[in-house]
């Protein structure tokens, strides 16, 4: 099939078969697909759409792309790689928290993440606050970590999924991300071949979160998972609460420290009930726990125990990373100034959104405007008074750590717009809003 | 305003302002807009359509992306340069006629013409089928002939509206050829840059033409007359019946001889017809006539005196062909090889369909199925029993000139497939359908 007529028939809204798939993926990935007929297409699929099949058939051929990860080292061979994906938040750190948990209590947690983007915070920026800290593993070092100590943290190498870096970089100038099969297919293909049995998908949903409404993040979230299945892999969704920052600090090392925290078990307690629950149905998936009680019981014990901790800190020394800032945050970086963000008047803070919030990070230096810009990982704010806080006027909602005043006047104008004081105090809501 | 961020606002179904739209076009004409964002914001088009508005500044962009020639040395200050554009068809020489006919009556005619592309012909490749014959002059040549001998018929040079070439060329890879929008801005900005002040569509309309009926040939019919308007040239459109050829030839050389008949009066009516009416439409917007009726008398007589036909020996000379053919039409190539279509019963013709009886010339060799097809000028196709004819099972229908019987295989099948038989003689039909 010659590419102009698989551009035509998508186009005209007909339904590609694996084999017109597989020769846009494969001529993606060699570069005999111009990219203008590439582009056309996307644009096509991002206004006519994608059926289940063909969203599926998508991410397999982006799977196949490049390689397909392989454990054969591991000692439990009961238990399938595990892995865990957020579609995006703010002050979303449950990966630092629930991977070292799920390894200790047994999982193998091959964790490939990506860098912030937007509004939203990303694992790698956040793991290389610490000193030393490699995200950049090859695929060996990765297999080797996982058999030795049941996980590595790092980026996307680049035999996995090639075409979807390809993909990713031309969607970005032509307008064609906002396509909920490519972002399914994106997402997923890196995960399948990170050589996963299990997945587990925390779908955001709210203000601070790409999909707004709890309708269209379960339908994401259905998407998702149908995908994970077709691939063979064990995949589940729940779906969670993304109208404030989760936990109380927006930045990199103050939400390196907050996870340690949490995995010392004086974390808050929106991010240890989600990190326990998220890292208990990894452990469903993987097959490391036999009923869900159990699972959760396993992870609240790693807790407890401080074995999720170790492993943290073994995680970090394996990646050459400074174990010591495990007890000692003042290894970790730190902008020397900071400012307050005030109540505007006295009642109860009802809300912090979580968007504005994001945004006044990156503000900041903490997240990236482009792919190009270069962190700061010693900004960052801290939430004083999360939603529920009964506050006086002029009380401290939040305070920012910023270097010098730089992006300050901009974050300070997107924080102090994030917050809601009401008369009376906000409903406690589940941060568990649905489940797939 | 960012390309992507362009692109992206007409995917979500947005209008596009005159700026945004400039900085399209010239980032296409000058290579600054990567094909890539280009294709990606065609398919937008096609899929989201243009506001009328939007079609006039694209074609406004695209006629200033290269030169707006002007005719200073015209001796008839009052009469303004006027062209005639056909949606294509099948059999339609027209141009070769009513330019000359135009001209003779003392109006200016800079035509720049096409190839011919699928089932429609092409005036250029009628026309080098004259031996000797250039069509590819340029622009100083085009303003020295229409000064001098009041016509030009050439092909579209470089200078004209540079970014449609481009344009054409990614749509042709990129399945967005058939947009309304995109369609009437290539046809419109290539006529504004000659430099007319008049013109006269002729959108075709039946199972021959790009347009299948009425209403839709009418709507295309006034989108166009809206950018004629839109750009200051007095704009008209007919809608004529494309459904069996038109005139007797379909291919080139015996299209030419067709057309000389014509103007010596000695042409098939529905040629003749639609000519002279075109022609007296040109006149009228041309401001060379002042009545409709006075238009029509002036062509006519321009018939009838000759001074057509030796209009049409000028323009021949002038462009280096050998005027001998107006009267010799053994100096024009013809294929050695007849072969006879025959009539499958006795009754009326009552269809001869045109799409059919175009692919049959293409398979010929007369037209180009690619792009860098090369044209036999000898081959073609002579309709011997037009619509309405009385014939027996057995009589003549067509005959076929063809080159040791290249291609004639597929075209006998496809004129064969062509021809209807009814016991009932046709409805007889108006060519002109509609006027706007």
């Amino acid at each position: 099939m010659r590419a102009v007529d698989l551009i035509r028939q998508k186009r005209d809204g007909g339904v590609l078969d694996r084999a017109a798939i597989d020769s846009f993926v494969s001529g993606v990935t060699d570069g005999t697909l111009p990219d203008y007929q590439a582009s056309a297409l996307l644009m096509a699929i991002l206004l006519r759409g994608m059926t289940p099949d063909e969203t599926a058939a998508l991410t397999d051929a982006m799977v196949r792309s490049g390689v397909r990860v392989t454990y054969p080292r591991l000692a439990d061979l009961s238990a399938t790689p595990v892995d865990k994906h957020s579609t995006g938040g703010v002050g979303d750190k449950t990966s630092l928290v629930l991977a070292p948990l799920a390894a200790a209590c047994g999982a193998y947690v091959p964790m490939m993440s990506g860098r912030g983007l937007g509004h939203t915070g990303g694992t790698l920026d956040k793991l290389e606050a610490i000193p030393g800290f490699r995200t950049g593993l090859s695929l060996e070092e990765l297999k080797e970590a996982v058999s030795t100590i049941g996980c590595a943290l790092i980026g996307q190498t680049s035999e996995i999924a090639p075409a979807d870096r390809r993909l990713y970089a031309l969607r970005d100038v032509t307008a064609t991300v906002e396509s909920i099969p490519l972002i399914c297919a994106s997402i997923m293909c890196k995960k399948i071949a990170e050589g996963i049995g299990g997945l587990v998908l925390d779908v955001k949903t709210g203000t601070g979160a790409f999909m707004k409404t709890p309708e269209a993040s379960r339908a994401l979230a259905e998407a998702l998972v149908a995908i994970g299945r077709a691939a063979g892999v064990r995949t589940e969704a729940l779906i969670t609460r993304m109208d404030a920052p989760l936990g109380r600090e927006v930045g990199n090392a103050n939400e390196v420290i907050e996870s340690i925290e949490t995995l010392k078990g004086s974390g808050p307690a929106d991010l240890a009930e989600l990190s326990v629950l998220l890292a208990a149905r990894m452990l469903v998936v993987a097959g490391v726990a036999r009923a869900d009680a159990d699972a959760e019981a396993q992870v609240r014990a790693a807790m407890a125990s401080g074995s999720g901790v170790e492993k943290l800190r073994q995680i970090i020394e394996h990646q050459g990373g400074d174990p010591r800032v495990v007890d000692d945050y003042s290894r970790l970086p730190s902008a020397p100034d900071v400012e307050v963000v005030a109540a505007p008047r006295s009642g109860f803070v009802s809300g912090l959104e979580a968007e504005s919030v994001g945004r006044a990070a990156v503000a900041l230096g903490a997240g990236r405007g482009r792919l190009d810009d270069v962190i700061d990982h010693g900004v960052g704010i801290t939430v004083v008074a999360p939603p529920g806080t009964e506050v006086r006027a002029g009380d401290r909602v939040m305070v920012v750590r910023h270097r010098s005043g730089r992006g300050l006047e901009a974050a300070r104008a997107l924080l102090e717009q994030s917050v809601r004081v009401s008369d009376e105090p906000p409903p406690a809501r589940a941060i568990v809003v649905d489940r797939v």
